[in-house]
């Protein structure tokens, strides 16, 4: 049975999640509809690079999908898109090799997260709109904690399939990007709810209410303090994820960007 | 009483239009009703620059209003946002003499128009995607031909509160961004349906489905075939409207850009 590999932009506001759930509507759970219709209603399965909480969004979530069919990629690209509800699209679809796994073969991944410094009327889904003044030099200079190997566990919350609270923080980048403030995030792997409480940590830095110090404390003992800061997933993109041959050096820019499409060489 | 001028961003999507009507949402009617709630309840009036349609959205109408308040300008805009939709959004608002009317004293407005040439998972309400490839560059052999004064009664709707169908248009442009082509057009004032047939009509000459020769023609002589390529609204944004002493050249980019609001200096 052959394996495509699917790049698939979604915006997750009217979804419970990435991961198929019984009575829940989720974006797999959309996409694997689609391929039914799609392909003639086979049972399929889907494997994503790994989930995505209610209310967050991809800009190219990667997943394999095993499906019988003789059609051909971009007939298959389209027929899925012709299925899909409207928030919800397939950018790239190839045939891959079984040796590719969506979730192990992943060598990274990235995140970005939209900070609004004003109330804006088209943009509200898709960012966190924080009224108090944000100093983000103050959020610079407490970036740089975070990269390289450190233990999380501040900044998750138990998950019992999740071994291990240590994590490999490869980049963190914070931008200005007009009344939005970026933030980016990328590493081998992230632990649940772990960018949201890192993001929520650092616009209190940004806020005068945390100090740099304080973020060490987190990273270096376990506290309970992080997870008061939880950011809403709202802002929240998985931006890429990154295989073997990828290059990481990905340009940061807001996620609804109409450039974006042009610089990740999408299909039309 | 005193006057205050208001600037307005709003998503189109939810409302049948600007103007107020009986049983229907309207934005006016959203912030007229936020301006009650803001300063007790009064009866008031808004004026807006012009109306605009069901589902077309804005980047920075304007409108004035006579409010018996002696609130501060920032506590009345902060009063108006707290009180409006999160799809409504008063970007600034400032006190003016009687002799501001946000109609008469316009001098000229811009609209911009997004067409997308990809289905996008986050777009749809602010585009018109357009499956056909588009040729940009016939696109912009054409637009020339709607400069300058021209009667423009191919390609607007009877409306009883228009005398002449004769409009200057003072620039057409059309501009790639990456996954968007972006049409803007800037005239003293329009007629019904206008910015949205020239709009469809362009978009007929990038399918070359049209010639250039047929847009002389629908300029020179009366045409219902204008009609036919009606562009659908979730595109349209009015994006200026500009007075005297403003300046008028405005840089051209998406709609949603972040970096809009660092460019057009609004409040935070």
């Amino acid at each position: 049975m052959p394996r495509f590999k699917l790049t698939i932009e979604y915006a997750g506001t009217r979804y419970s999640g990435w991961q198929v759930q019984k009575n829940a509507r989720t974006v797999a759970g959309e996409i694997l509809a689609a391929a039914g219709k799609a392909a003639g209603g086979r049972p399929l399965e889907l494997y994503g690079s790994g989930r995505t909480d209610a209310g967050v969004h991809a800009l190219a979530q990667v997943a394999h999908l095993d499906l019988d069919t003789t059609m051909r990629p971009d007939a298959l690209r389209y027929a899925l898109n012709d299925a899909l509800p409207a928030d919800i699209h397939v950018l790239a679809l190839e045939r891959v090799s079984h040796r590719f796994h969506a979730r192990r073969s992943a060598q990274a991944r990235s995140y970005l997260y939209q900070v609004a410094r004003r109330r804006t009327a088209f943009l509200k889904p898709f960012v966190w709109w924080i009224k108090d003044p944000l100093d983000a030099e103050r959020m610079r200079r407490a970036a740089p904690l975070f990269r390289g190997l450190h233990d999380f566990r501040s900044f998750t919350q138990d998950d019992p399939e999740e071994k291990s609270t240590e994590v490999q923080v490869e980049a963190l980048e914070i931008a200005d990007a007009g009344d939005l403030i970026l933030l980016r995030i990328r590493g081998s792997h992230f632990v649940w709810k772990m960018v949201r409480r890192v993001v929520g940590v650092l616009a209190e830095v940004g806020r005068g209410a945390l100090a740099v110090g304080d973020v060490s404390r987190f990273l270096r003992e376990g506290s309970n303090a992080p997870a008061r800061f939880t950011a809403p997933p709202s802002g929240l993109f998985l931006e890429r994820v990154f295989y073997e041959g990828d290059r990481r050096d990905w340009p940061l820019a807001p996620a609804l960007d109409p450039a974006r499409g042009a610089s990740a060489k999408v299909e039309p």
